[in-house]
């Protein structure tokens, strides 16, 4: 029996049908506000690619092999010492790509003449990590990111948080919007003149709901942070209320921090654009992902009824394509989780019926010249816009009626002697079993009224 | 400046709104069709591809490189014989999908359970091959195929062609559908005792309109083709009148061929069945692709008013799955030449306007108490359907009209203080440079009209 590599996937039609559900709701919501898509390619230099994604990240890249003589260029010694890790690059010149951000940044420097800026692009495609595949991860999976490269503007991170608003809006998921600032992050370090120690502070100050205040300062204390600066830490750990509350204790606490000042302005900023969203928003000083990468918003979006892991995030970057040689351009993005969104609209049940239908209408086949009458029926039933087929062999009805179940059609069309005298056909509703005699206008005015 | 692997491609926006228009269409008529769509893996085991396009292909195939210490189990001696050819299976497990024909076969044979035969499925997605890139030839390309296991009903060749015509109907493009059948062209060596001779016919017959009927019985000749043989293929070479006349003349010549005649028969079922088609179908005896692998129909797609190969072909098989150890299941497929189409519609500049449009209203930024205002006009606009964006930054006016005009923005939103005044807002039409003084309901109105 044939089967797929480890940590890959095949998607079947329902899988597809689902997917395809909730790639298109964020596709379309994208291109409401003014992004375009590209699409790069999957492989990429390997030299675009490597010293990206830390030492880690160099081994997850899967690497192809070059085609033709990939022993050239390699001598008999290196091919002995079997060092795999940097012999890599001389038999592989391409890599898959990793994720969607470096080449992006790769694209705007090479199309730098072509494009303009602001640039607001949406990608959706698949990335591949040689990672250790595990129940929820995968080796190959889709991302579909937004960003806005080439504008400091806070009115991108507005509209970023307005496009996860209503994309989950029509997913019919609540979901909690937190949002944070790396400036603020970086402030309250520079208060306590602990600038390494912030991610020892968020992670155990988003543990005082579970293991409470003392134990919060205890682990501060352990974490090697001094009792004086625990003491200034107070107000951020205990830290509640609106997030109107939260700035202005934020804004006294970090009166003495231009940076931090700056971030309580840019949340402040944020915050006041969005008060008509469907969904809370809340300023959360935990929010501290990808501490190393983002320099100003940091959003991260969780499913309100169902467990599991953000489900959205993103945040403001300096410098994205510094690393092409093209210094100074600022952006700011956002990326969808579809593999955890897939199951947070399963577990929830909320595809919508029309969304995940195939075919809608079979015709049984009960030989040659019903086939044919069929045919004729098919081509105006179809001209209407509705999915359909005919059986291909007449076989036993049971077995056509079988096909239509496993396909979840909901209506047969039955076509035998009486029906083409009468030039009419029998619609039978598969769920509730019902048969009407009706011409194909009507056939077709009742399956789209369904 | 970074650049991407030769043969690939990245696609801007406008290409990418190009080719989504491409492929909903075909999608769109697929699923009209009730054909559902699956994915696979990019990476299949290198066991599921190798030997499945011959020892070229093998060659063509982009192995990934095993992760990790990708020199186990090879042995000092092996490496030093640097026989790259033997030893890729060893230092790769997978590799990218070469075509999406053998996936399929993989799918069909991994998922037997799961499936209601007979399947019809379509596909979508990028394949890769090492071929030498050139003008119009990728390394990583799109195919669309669409096929249907499990019935040898020739009811589905009817529809594939159906498919075929409704596709490049709603594109706009005229085209000629070309049928033939591998089993006419097996009754026609058969009748001259010439097996191994069919493609050199076929290639001579093709020739006849460009070099004469002299010459084409020359080439045969020079084929190695018995003066005997060449003149019982007369009334083949020079077969001409419309379907029926030509299957007649068939019928005659292969009369005592039984497979020629199943051949004939066929092809007579198929093309009774497509009177209605808005393109020509024609019978054409020169259709030799993929002869090796075809069983039965054969088709292919010339587009009428640009010179420019093949833009869509397929045909059947027998036994797709046998090489995956599940024998006696037959196949009809097709597959539309997305980068062909692309050309094709790009020269008769078919693309309709909605669909390559993209934002359609830019709303020009004055400053923050204008940008207040129209980020509430703005969630009215894009409420009613209409891609709309505000420009991010209050930078100098020429700079925000020159963004519009680089994204081919229709129309534009100026609002100062005159108009927050009046409650309105100044609407140019970039096109006419008409400005209009409107509230946002007439705005909505204006804008969806065009």
């Amino acid at each position: 029996m044939p089967s797929i590599p480890k940590g890959t996937r095949d998607f079947s039609p329902i899988e597809m049908a689902k997917r395809n559900y909730i790639f298109n709701t964020i596709r379309e919501v994208y291109a409401l506000y003014g992004f375009q898509q590209i699409e790069t390619p999957a492989m990429e230099n390997l030299s675009t690619l490597m010293g990206k994604y830390g030492e880690e990240g160099d081994k997850l890249l899967f690497k192809i092999q070059n085609s033709g003589d990939y022993f050239r260029g390699i001598t008999d010694e290196e091919l002995l010492s079997r060092d795999a890790l940097h012999l890599a690059p001389k038999f592989c010149e391409k890599g898959l790509r990793y994720d969607l951000t470096v080449p992006f940044a790769r694209y705007v420097v090479q199309h730098r003449e072509e494009l303009a800026l602001p640039f607001k692009r949406y990608q959706i495609q698949p990335v591949w990590r040689a990672d250790r595949p595990q129940k929820g991860r995968y080796r190959e999976f889709y991302q579909c990111d937004a960003d806005v490269v080439g504008s400091e503007s806070l009115l991108n991170e507005v509209e970023l948080m307005q496009i996860i608003d209503t994309v989950f809006t029509r997913f019919g998921v609540r979901v909690c919007i937190k949002i944070n600032n790396r400036k603020i992050l970086s402030g309250i370090a520079e208060m306590i003149g602990q600038a390494d120690k912030i991610v020892d502070i968020t992670v155990a100050i988003d543990k005082l709901d579970k293991i409470g205040l003392d134990n919060v300062n205890a682990e501060l204390a352990k974490a090697g942070i001094p009792e004086d600066a625990i003491q200034k830490l107070q107000p951020i750990i205990q830290l509640s209320g609106s997030n109107a509350e939260k700035l202005s204790t934020m804004r006294e606490v970090l009166k003495d921090s231009e940076i931090g000042l700056k971030g309580v302005d840019e949340s402040e900023f944020i915050l006041s654009k969005l008060t008509s969203l469907n969904n809370p928003i809340e300023l959360d000083l935990t929010l501290a992902r990808g501490l190393n990468y983002y320099t100003g918003a940091i959003f991260e979006v969780k499913a309100l009824d169902v467990q599991i892991g953000s489900i959205t995030g993103g945040g403001r970057y300096d410098n994205l394509t510094g690393i092409f040689g093209m210094p100074g351009l600022s952006g700011v993005g956002i990326s969808f989780g579809a593999d955890r969104i897939f199951d947070v609209l399963n577990q929830l049940d909320l595809y919508p019926k029309s969304a995940v239908s195939t075919t809608r209408l079979l015709f049984v086949n009960f030989g040659q010249a019903e086939a044919d009458y069929c045919l004729q029926a098919l081509q105006q039933v179809r001209q209407a816009g509705i999915s359909a087929e005919i059986y291909p062999d007449s076989v036993k009805m049971k077995k056509q009626m079988n096909y239509a179940n496993t396909k979840h059609i909901p209506f047969v069309a039955l076509v035998g002697e009486n029906e083409m005298a009468a030039q009419k056909i029998t619609l039978k509703n598969m769920e509730t079993g019902e048969q009407t005699l009706v011409t194909v206008s009507e056939l077709i005015q009742m399956i789209n009224v369904e």
